[in-house]
């Protein structure tokens, strides 16, 4: 087995590239373990949060986005980026988005998972609940100005059918559509 | 019921920041729906593939490797980004990577899904396929240049532990762990 110097890669030197309002991004000089050298391409992110909202009558609630990077609207569950003085609770963002995005909040908010959506060059991390016994909200926290959604309510039937189709295409909501269908089997098996 | 035009931001004007060797930076100035404009941080990125290799004795294969944006050894299932002339062909992509990752190839090769990692600034598609009947290759194709990795097999339960531990930490991995543990329970209930 191997320790963690026959694996790390070093920085030589840091090429500083662009800092905007949500990502960084830097080009490193490395000095691979083998004595060799290497570049990487890294893109900072502040980390975000989803949530995988359940309602009563057992449906996960989505929105409908457009997203930029890819041209085109999808379906997915309540995310967002951490805002700077939140990084350390995830948990209250996540609540935070979840009000904002659907005008809900839940009484039971549950951890599920932490995950770097691409190690290879971004560092950013997304922290997943799964929010159960939901209220509306009486006023809820406004959206950002910016965003434009559609709230809608799907079946896990429903939800497959749409990663059939395409609408749904992101990591974090076929995570959740499986992660939903797991808990589903293994509560049938009890 | 909202259209597309409801939702689409369309490009004013685009500021093209980088163009490395695996990823490009741009801002874009967006028209918002309502009229209003908005700025938008964009990473280009070729795509991706990962393989979830089940062993015959039923493990998965792993790879232990460095993560520069993390600063962190990490295990992970077998995975690459896609090379110019193979973007049109990731099944391709991933049985070159499962060979040269871990020695391998796959006499049942099955696509999962495709899925965009991270729709809110990045455009990555990821390509993910399940990897069966194994046998060892003679004369593996060799790793990149600049790639330390070691190999590793998990049952099942040692793959969830290390999800528990935190060296697995990556949202392709826990996804392909609670695929391949939705599919053990669907075949138990046959």
């Amino acid at each position: 087995m191997m320790n963690f110097e026959d694996f790390e890669e070093k920085t030589i030197s840091r090429n500083e590239i662009f800092k905007g309002h949500i990502i960084e991004v830097v080009v490193d000089d490395v000095q691979l373990p083998d004595g060799g050298t290497g570049k990487r391409e890294l893109v900072f992110h502040p980390g975000a949060v989803a949530v995988i909202p359940i309602t009563e009558d057992n449906k996960m609630i989505m929105v409908k986005q457009y997203r930029k990077p890819l041209e085109k609207v999808t379906l997915e569950i309540p995310a967002g980026k951490i805002d700077p003085g939140e990084q350390n609770n995830p948990k209250e963002t996540a609540e935070r988005e979840l009000e904002e995005e659907t005008g809900y909040r839940a009484n039971k908010f549950s951890f599920v998972n932490s995950m770097y959506v691409s190690p290879g060059f971004a560092n950013e991390l997304l922290h997943i609940y799964f929010a159960e016994q939901l209220e509306k909200v009486p006023n809820p926290r406004p959206l950002d100005d910016d965003e434009v959604i559609e709230l809608y309510t799907l079946t896990l039937a429903e939800a497959k059918a749409e990663i059939a189709s395409g609408l749904i295409c992101d990591a974090k909501t076929i995570f959740a559509v499986q992660y939903w269908e797991l808990q589903q089997l293994k509560e049938d098996k009890r």
